[in-house]
């Protein structure tokens, strides 16, 4: 997919005609969709809709797109996102000691499967510098005590800013990150949880997965929300344990399927794949 | 789901401005989409879509809308296919003695998740009688053998023909059909294979896979052709296995297995979800 | 497997020479080990042992088994269970009106995929009733309101003490069992529960999944005990979901899961695979 | 698990009284065992057992323990291996440009999950330095064309012999080593093929599924034998594909697999889990 091509996410309330009126406009500029899909919820009667299109041919600039777009957007009421394939979104990562997610998503960027920019890491820990070193990432030390939070949530939310971050990913984190700083990073955040959501919901889920004597675990991928291990849920996996498996097994077997659902998870939304409405998500993969 | 919906089917080669004009015209005669989803092959430019609009408020009958259809149609080339949600696909059911995937189609159209007519259950083995009896199908036992093949394949036929079948399913038939009857019974045909195909190709793949030793064992529901195994594939799945299990554990994991698929194929199909090109298939789900 | 074999379950704390004595008795007395896996607690010092063997040459008779073992049993302390795979358990069954879990395991019990014997279904609706009779099964409707429970329980547990059950399944019973029920049907009581726990613990499981958003759902079979759906769990199944999936496609797409981890899980405890030790099982399978 | 453990494997004909004795030689100079497994083929007669116990207390010096078994082992004609749970095993890698399994091995070893020494890498290509440096792990670069085959097989056995090695393992190796190398390497080689064997053994198995059609894709790790893709297999997992997946796609999902089935090999092989009979495996896990 070398061309380049427009993605054009839309949220509004279901009416007659919306697929007509879209793909119309699409049409009368010249572009040729690629790839369509969109969802209605029947209960709520929300409409959500993905659109790629090829930019060869089209007759607008991507400065006059939005202009062009905006009568038929507030007719509609429609949230409006326009994307752009060739842009790349520049993504924050965060991280404690715990480095394999971090390792994970470097690695799967350097080999070109991610089109991101990572223009930052941040930790509390020094052991990630070894890895943003390798891959020559400006690294941020910023430890964290329960009374430097504040501050130190303000250093790091500053250099996302700095660095105009799109997204930032919680890569095995550890910390919670208060609801202040949430609002205040102005992008979304993806958390990795380590376990399958809802159950086990905050710290040491392999320890309680164990006690609980589960036969599956699993790690969920989702925005961060004010409220802990709440938010809308992106991607999930699981892998089968048994009364073989120490808690040491299964945080060996969690690290992997923790790597495949974060990293599916920044796939996803970095190729503008996932909606969210209310507290769920809409995945068109 | 009360509303009656139209589904639209289009096959044709890949060209600017599809989804805005068969978007467009569900909209001028006051269609509202409610499902639409497309696939452009890249490298074979073939352009596949379904979409599904409710029908109350549409202006045109339904004995209309194919006529009024076909100027576009003929313009862009299409090959396209409306089906409505309240007409029941007719189902004709071929069965040898293993009759699990007979009773499992049988008892999911019982409790509503199959919305299809089974007008006539054919075996050659009585086995099966007990379950059309149950469910109150008629039932025809004609048995097979390789001297009375042509007849009774042409028997099956007329029989499907009568009933106006449109759809065959081999619920574990074993029996290789032969290509005169695939291309005279003039609908598709699905059969249900117990092996992840194309691994274990013909007969006694359970006994194929235990010989191997394969640590994982699977189904396939696919779209028969005349080359034996080898049509487009709907629908798989697998589970594990290990060195304790005999080959009659397999067949007992490999049958609940080939229930899964094989409705699930079915439902695929009956919703119109599939559209096969060249010898694969685009599922729609 | 036509043989008959003994079981011999094995549960103390962990000692040395317990492998090495167990099966010099079997031995001493022309056993042949077919079987044997066990497992150790290293956290609680719990051994836990399952061992099968050839009873044909076997020089003690039945009934002087468990004296000859006893000596042994006693130094260390074991709770020790013979099971010989000639008698099969008597299952008895309650169900609600959601009769596909109690359909799946009368139609494995049909073909030989459980080897035990149902001597009685009861259910609080008259749905099963149909089933019931099908397989020519004693069926009784008792009916159950908050008011009419104590003597509703006692009567089901005096129809399962007079058909002397060695197991209770509620196959979808959608009633919670008393802790009096529990503590005097005196035998173990299965129960399928239709998420993945602790995910989803009490009523409507699937609309709780579908208000969450997850990605997965999942059923649960375990032991029932006096706090609800805390009990030791046997088995876990799951299958994806996505945003196009209602309520209903999660209880459509449940109700298979919930077949399959019900019937695996009673033939893990028939075939005596299952030993639960504190809230936890070890499933030697 | 910090004590020190012996590893029993023991593969003989099936006869009377093995596990008692074999559990009666090392509960008689005071070993505790830890695990034991053992498996019988009801068909071929197999007997095969792995049995771990605690060499803490144990009254043979590791020296002295193969002679003190020797005439149990004769009486029941058993072939016997004896490993001790700290002697890391050596692993030899070989692997071409694709380096993503080896870089996941190296990471897995860097934190603790893989008890192995590596002492070389060798790969026909430059692109492994890097990791081999990152890493300090010695690294050859040994290219090899069909003519110059021979002499670099000679020369990749000669370091594996001179490294002492007792497994070698091709990280997508992307070579046919010669049954000549298999015989002389002396030691078991472990493949990680591409595909869901025996489905598209040989080159190119992504584009072959691709081309095929097929919704699920496969990798399988195997011990290479002289018949390409027909070893015994070790460990085999599967992903889902659709018809929006290219063969790019299919590359990316496939690596995935890749490192998963074959570091889950690698564990099972040097925990000395998996007992080869005939083209088989057994795998006590």
């Amino acid at each position: 997919m070398s061309e380049t091509t427009a993605i054009l996410l839309i949220a509004c309330q279901d009416q007659k005609g919306l697929v007509a009126r879209i793909s119309g406009f699409i049409h009368e500029y010249g572009g040729n969709i690629l790839d369509s899909d969109h969802h209605t919820d029947r209960e709520t009667g929300d409409f959500l809709m993905r659109t790629v299109f090829d930019l060869s041919g089209f007759q607008l600039a991507r400065t006059e797109i939005d202009d062009a777009f905006r009568p038929l957007a507030k007719i509609h009421k429609m949230q409006v996102q326009w994307y752009f394939s060739d842009q790349k979104p520049k993504v924050g990562i965060l991280v404690s000691q715990y480095d394999h997610c971090l390792a994970d998503v470097l690695q799967r960027h350097r080999r070109g499967e991610l089109l991101i920019d990572i223009p930052v890491i941040i930790s509390n820990h020094q052991t990630a510098a070894w890895w943003a070193d390798l891959f020559h990432i400006p690294f941020h030390h910023l430890p964290v005590t329960p009374e430097t939070k504040p501050q130190q949530e303000e250093h790091v939310r500053s250099i996302f800013h700095e660095q105009k971050v799109d997204l930032v990913v919680l890569a095995r984190y550890m910390q919670i990150v208060s609801e202040k700083f949430l609002r205040e990073v102005r992008c979304p955040v993806i958390n990795i949880h380590h376990s399958f959501l809802p159950a086990f919901i905050g710290a040491k889920p392999y320890h309680q997965a164990y006690e609980r004597g589960v036969k599956i675990i699993g790690a969920t991928a989702h925005y961060a929300t004010a409220e802990l291990d709440e938010g809308p849920i992106i991607a999930q996996d699981v892998v089968g344990v048994g009364h073989r498996d120490t808690v040491q097994d299964l945080i060996r077997k969690g690290r992997d399927l923790e790597e495949l659902v974060f990293s599916r998870a920044i796939r996803l939304h970095i190729e503008r794949r996932v909606l969210v409405y209310g507290r769920k998500t809409v995945v068109f993969d």
